[in-house]
C-alpha cells in the first residue's frame, strides 16, 4: 500500500446522502483507530460537510478538534466539454 | 458609534439571494477601506458564503486572503416555540 492510498482512507467525501451517513462514517474512521479524519466537499454539499462535521464533533467524538478548514474553486467539466467553477472545502477533524 | 457597532459593519450575512450580491457587499467594504470583513451564513446559505469568498478572492480583490474560518452549531427556535440546531459558518477575509 503507498502512502497515497493510506491517506486516501481518511478522506470522507460528502455528496448528496443524508449528513447522519457521513456522520457515521467519520466516526468509523475514528473508531478504526485514525487520530485525523477529513471531510471533503465541492458545490451545494459544502453546508452538508459542515453538518456531519459539527454533528460528529457535539454528538459522538466529543474529544476530536477542528484542525484546518480550507476553501478553494475547482474546475469541473460536463458532459457537454464546458467547464464551470465549483467551490470546495476540507475540514480536517483530529483526537 | 460603540466598538462593536463598527465591528458589525465589517459582518456581509449570506442569505438566499444569488452569491454575486454578496460578492458585491464584501467588495465594497474592501474598497470602503476595511482590511477585513467576515462573511457569515447558516444552513444551506453555508455553500453560498463559499462561493461569495471564493468570487471575491478570484476575481475582484486578488489581494484577499483568507485569516480564518470557523464552523459552529446553533440553536434557533421556529414559530411553534420548537428549537432545531443548525450549522454556521464565518469566513474571515483580510488584505
Amino acid at each position: 500500500m503507498t502512502a497515497k492510498e493510506e491517506s486516501e482512507e481518511n478522506v470522507i467525501y460528502v455528496g448528496n446522502k443524508p449528513p447522519m451517513s457521513y456522520v457515521l462514517a467519520v466516526v468509523t474512521q475514528f473508531n478504526s483507530g485514525s487520530t485525523e479524519v477529513v471531510i471533503k466537499a465541492r458545490g451545494r454539499a459544502i453546508s452538508r460537510a459542515v453538518d456531519a462535521a459539527e454533528i460528529t464533533r457535539n454528538r459522538f467524538v466529543q474529544d476530536a478538534k477542528i484542525k484546518e478548514i480550507r476553501i478553494g474553486t475547482e474546475a469541473i467539466t460536463n458532459e457537454e466539454g464546458r467547464t464551470s467553477n465549483v467551490s470546495s472545502i476540507e475540514i480536517s477533524l483530529s483526537k
